[in-house]
């Protein structure tokens, strides 16, 4: 029932989590099509990723703002992942010194195909120590924060999104649309990219 | 307990809503502030916004994709909404033939400041009569259903955003950020509206 092989795509939600650095990608992953237009939207046959949030332990998860969500299954539920998607927002602050979360971010990210970041969801992969000797960015306000989480990282100021490898980091917020589009854009092409950014309605910047 | 005299921004939820329909002015309402900088959105002291996400009934929502949202409130038990944002979605095409969800819309849009929606949102305002002789616009896919829905429509098609007085419509998916943007513009002024455009990294389109 998987024709495509889809890929699995776990978007990553934790309380205080940023609202549009997950919906952002989310809606970038779970949108994209192999066949262009709109009617192919209508369902999942064309669609090559399964996009799913998984959050640490059971229970609904408060993004910044007060969006609740219900996240589809936990570190110990969630399948497979091949893309791993780590957003940012205030709830990092915390996370940063969590060994359950980086140990589970670096499990995870040494199985998968793609390891991402939106905003200041780069600092948990620092910590992780997944951007050692890597170029990366984050959101604007926490650049030098970055660097000093690990001085080995070669801090990006003026890109939207860095990619370094199997590794993906963007800058703040919004620019998770962008490393999305960007990730599709690699796995199966201009085309495909466009296609999904044209049913956005959205113009990628570089 | 409310300084600013708060605006209370509804964000209607329903099986079938696009995630960045919602999450897009989700984001830009509840992390705008009259304040500038990053600091200023660790509270909610200079935030002129409450936002908050509304269904029908109560019980979970599946947006497309999958993702899953506990709204706030109900239309029963929501709070008096002084701006009404009205995404859109796959499931807006079931929504223009219901004659609760059309009520609904219609009584909020009386008492309420400000009405907008979303890309295939518009279709939801066309069919409760809201766009009667005004201008609007939607995603580029529904642009002749909107006219078909209300013939008296003057549907832009070239225009992200469209306002007519106390009406603002949008065009696709991505264009709701940009809706939302535009809107903190004309009630706070560039410098608030630029600000959160910052925070966020992200470069309106007209």
């Amino acid at each position: 029932m998987n024709p495509l092989n889809r890929r699995n795509v776990g978007i990553f939600v934790f309380d205080g989590v940023e609202v549009l650095d997950f919906a952002g990608p989310f809606e970038v992953f779970s949108r994209t099509r192999l066949a262009p237009g709109i009617d192919s939207r209508r369902s999942d046959e064309t669609a090559p990723f399964e996009v799913f949030t998984v959050a640490a332990a059971a229970g609904m998860v408060t993004a910044t703002g007060g969006l609740r969500i219900e996240p589809h299954c936990t570190f110990a539920t969630a399948p497979p992942i091949d893309l791993l998607v780590v957003p940012g927002g205030f709830g990092t602050r915390a996370l940063v010194n969590d060994a359950g979360t980086l140990a589970w971010i670096q499990s995870v990210a040494e199985r998968s195909e793609h390891l991402t970041s939106v905003c200041t969801g780069a600092l948990l992969l620092a910590a992780a120590g997944l951007l050692r000797d890597r170029p990366a960015t984050t959101h604007w306000g926490a650049l030098d924060l970055l660097g000093q989480i690990d001085p080995s990282v070669q801090v990006e100021r003026d890109m939207r999104v860095v990619h370094d490898g199997a590794v993906t980091t963007s800058a703040g917020v919004s620019a998770g649309i962008d490393m999305a589009i960007d990730v599709v854009r690699r796995m199966f092409g201009d085309d495909v990219a466009a296609d999904v950014a044209r049913y956005m309605e959205y113009e990628v910047r570089r």
